[in-house]
């Protein structure tokens, strides 16, 4: 399988996700779910503390920063852009534009300077005939979820075909696999003990069928479940034993976990990454 | 592929070593290397500390206990007939006989009560007409060693072919593939960054192919490397994705991820060992 690399950049700096390389990380925590601090910061309209979450972030050595600003009752087009614009002036590395919302998504990738992620497409036709023309014409990147319609399909074989859909589609509107990264989505383990195996296993069909790049949101699966740092470790490894070449984790307590599997990979000769990670922070403990 | 079930016995339990089911896991302590402790145990002829760890490994979750007496200067058929004999009086696990003297071996298997695991045979013509000879004679299990005259191969398809000559030979000796588990070894990645890479590699060759039960010891990868704990426990979930279904490990330690791990593979319904688990131990905490 050659290998895929879906390129992203900001101001300067261009980074690729590759899917024989190390994994790619992107910074979860510009997201006001259950921030009550960004929360506040995003309703007064300061962008100081969100500047905060996107240096400390990069020194924790997030490769891309999700961006998602959706607080009710504020101007969410108006707050991605100006959230956008106050990060990419800050930190060097390319974006994530996360919203639910075309008009937000719009505003994101016109302030973004470099080519972002956009998070994200899914099989829905009011999403795919929105969110795909804006990636063409902006050259972006995009995160495509494996549901449609119906909802998260139960099996593998059905999240790959919502997968195909996406990726055929795009093709259509001139958009190459290489811009494509699938997210085959991981529900909690805690509702559906078979909930991770069918990620799992979505992951190695992609990858075998296609070599696309694969991207998780890590922390999900453990929800409702004791000592779930133990649990999203163990996930994010077997995931990347399947094929995910990417994935949007809490940066501060996943990398210990992230560069020892890249290291037994064997995508990080000498472990050059690992033991710096590990002169940097000290031992992971858990945390 | 059907599930392989490789049956072990103590007095008066049987466990299975399941393709399809949870790890399982042999409590390595009762071995030497590296314990002064045991050592002069072991050199004294005293059992009370070997029971001792016997017991505490069972406590914290071992099915099956490694017997290793291998000290320098000692009679070590004496020592591990004399160990085997008090760990089987104290413990009512199955036990794997862990030795590279084929006399120790026979001394252990005439003393178990029930079917023991042999650990080890390999692709040595000395090892597999001497091993393979007493594993039929006991109708016992055994697991094979992916290396041979040349040493541990590079390369995974090597190390299949190593494993595929053990599974003929025992065929030829009327040894049947649920009574074997084979064992792709792993060296450090601290030495050769590919080391583990080629191990999942030949995991899931022995898996697609044979569906062979495979054992790993999962300690030695990270030698070298600081942060060791990280490095074991992401190697031994990424090695459970592969298809490994056994493990030889510090069962203290290691417990938690390996919980965490079956419940992600969906082999653990309900999630009911791993919540058990947690409920005897509190937070893994990386300890």
């Amino acid at each position: 399988m050659a290998n895929m690399k879906t390129t992203l950049s900001s101001e300067s700096k261009s980074i690729d996700i590759d899917s024989s390389g190390p994994l790619t990380m992107i910074g979860e925590k510009i997201n006001p779910t259950g921030r009550k601090r960004l929360v506040a910061a995003l309703k007064e309209g300061s962008l100081d503390y969100v500047v905060d979450l996107a240096i400390r972030q990069v020194d924790d050595g997030a490769d891309v920063l999700d961006i998602n600003v959706g607080v009710p009752g504020i101007d969410e087009v108006k707050a991605m852009r100006d959230v956008i614009r106050a990060v990419a002036s800050a930190v060097d590395i390319p974006l994530c534009i996360d919203s639910p919302n075309h008009e937000s998504i719009a505003a994101g990738l016109e302030a973004s300077p470099g080519r972002a992620l956009v998070n994200s497409v899914n099989g829905e036709e009011s999403s795919l005939s929105v969110i795909l023309p804006l990636v063409k014409q902006y050259d972006a990147a995009v995160i495509g979820l494996t549901l449609d319609e119906g909802g998260v399909p139960e099996t593998a074989h059905a999240r790959f075909e919502v997968a195909r859909k996406i990726i055929d589609r795009a093709d259509s509107y001139g958009i190459p696999l290489e811009n494509i990264v699938i997210d085959p989505l991981v529900l909690t383990v805690g509702a559906d003990s078979s909930a991770a195996r069918v990620t799992l296993e979505t992951i190695a069909l992609l990858t075998a069928e296609y070599g696309v790049n694969i991207n998780l949101g890590a922390s999900n699966v453990s929800f409702g479940l004791p000592d779930r740092p133990v649990i999203n470790k163990a996930f994010l490894a077997m995931a990347m034993q399947a094929g995910a070449s990417c994935a949007i984790t809490d940066v501060t307590t996943m990398t210990a976990t992230i560069r020892a599997a890249d290291l037994l990979r064997g995508r990080d000769p000498s472990g050059t990454r690992y033991i710096k990670h590990f002169r940097a922070t000290g031992p992971d403990n858990g945390k």
